[in-house]
């Protein structure tokens, strides 16, 4: 039971995603959800347990996760935020703290997110991207990038794109709607952004592996829709590496 | 003496500098200049000596950097690169190779070079940015930046923006030409760039924290004029960090 003096604090948070195993909290490496624990715990010098809006993997990086945490205490968020920062290491900012309603979850409550991933087509990769984007030796064709992009689009059953999740994961329902699928032209490569209502495990990855198979000449787009209708996970492409991938935004109502 | 069949080959460079000890070999650390010759010599079995349009520190990155290295080989262009770029680290590429005229030197005919240095003043830095940044705390007023930035431009003797270089360098000529000193908005910051005839040792970095003393309202643009005229380095402010700093570019004839 929650007392007349909880609190609920809203965290939007940044993390390069290079040296951690992810976010998720687990015995065999160091995580941004524990780093983040402890600094919390060093400023309030209580346990806290934090929620994030999803997991991302080991190596993948966040502009804008979300997360909450609850406690009995009203921290000045201005001050609080100073001194995270202060304790955490330069690869994990908090870049807001916010109060928001008890029933805020920053899993449940989310309507919809948005990732990033950066493709980096030139022949040589800039060193300054080597950690943040994916470098595809194979010659990209844009129209079947966009063709095979479109076909992604609306509501599918998501079964074929999705691994399975870790043990203690409970299946969910595969069906999702992809919102926005862009493909925008940037220095060396492009960027793919695509929007859900929600994305299943490795859902971006396994879908810009596909990507980069179709718009390499590997596969046709027309495969698209049967490895959809077939609802296997083996017949989709491989997964897209980590370091391209950011979550960009995790929407709220 | 060189034998008709040597061939000079002109290289341009982007390296990452977070984890080496600068451009030039030193007996203490890993330098880049060391790691390139080591890829040449894996390639071409046997020893080059390559010279580079000037050192840069440990943790300053390149853009642009240029080397030049002389061999009895012609090599074919297109696969000596690749096969570089395959034995070298991700954080150094090679991102072209060229015959030169036998008389072309990386640094004697180099009569340009231009810079980059990002400065972060945004409250929280992304993580993203922070080897290739530096996050400034003070408040920067942007109209004095501007107009401590014009004081540097066109010829004046820097000596008091320069460091001794190390033991072994000549003390050169002092005077040195600023055709540029743009300040360019972006992401979370701004960019100087700056562009002359040649550069002291360390003067970018002294010339941008004396411009962040100067805009975050510790000195007065009108400091510059005299701290110039006095040719003390200890007059002038401290050197900038060296993660913001990038040489972008070494121009020739």
């Amino acid at each position: 039971m929650e007392s007349k003096n909880t609190f609920n604090y809203k965290m939007t948070l940044a993390y390069d995603g290079t040296h951690y195993c992810g976010w998720q909290i687990q015995p065999n490496g160091i995580t941004i959800q524990e780093i983040l624990q402890n600094a919390i715990k060093i400023i309030l010098k209580e346990e806290v347990a934090i929620i994030g809006s999803g997991r991302t993997d080991a190596g993948v990086h966040a502009f804008g996760q979300t997360a909450h945490f609850k406690h009995t205490t009203e921290i000045n968020l201005y001050r609080f935020q100073a001194s995270l920062n202060g304790v955490l290491p330069y690869d994990i900012r908090v870049k807001q703290i916010e109060f928001v309603p008890l029933d805020f979850h920053a899993q449940y409550s989310a309507i919809g997110k948005t990732y990033q991933y950066h493709l980096y087509l030139d022949r040589v990769q800039m060193p300054f991207c080597r950690l943040y984007s994916w470098h595809v030796h194979e010659k990209i064709n844009l129209e079947l990038l966009k063709e095979g992009a479109s076909l992604f689009l609306g509501t599918h059953d998501f079964t074929s794109f999705a691994n399975e999740a870790h043990a203690g994961c409970a299946a969910h329902d595969p069906i999702r709607t992809l919102k926005r699928l862009d493909i925008i032209p940037e220095e060396g490569g492009v960027c793919l952004e695509v929007e859900a209502d929600g994305f299943l495990y490795k859902m971006v990855r396994n879908i810009v592996g596909t990507l980069v198979e179709v718009s390499s000449g590997k596969r046709k787009p027309s495969d698209i829709p049967r490895i959809f209708a077939d609802k296997d996970r083996r017949l989709a492409g491989f997964a897209a590496p980590p370091q391209g991938l950011f979550l960009m935004r995790v929407d709220y109502p």
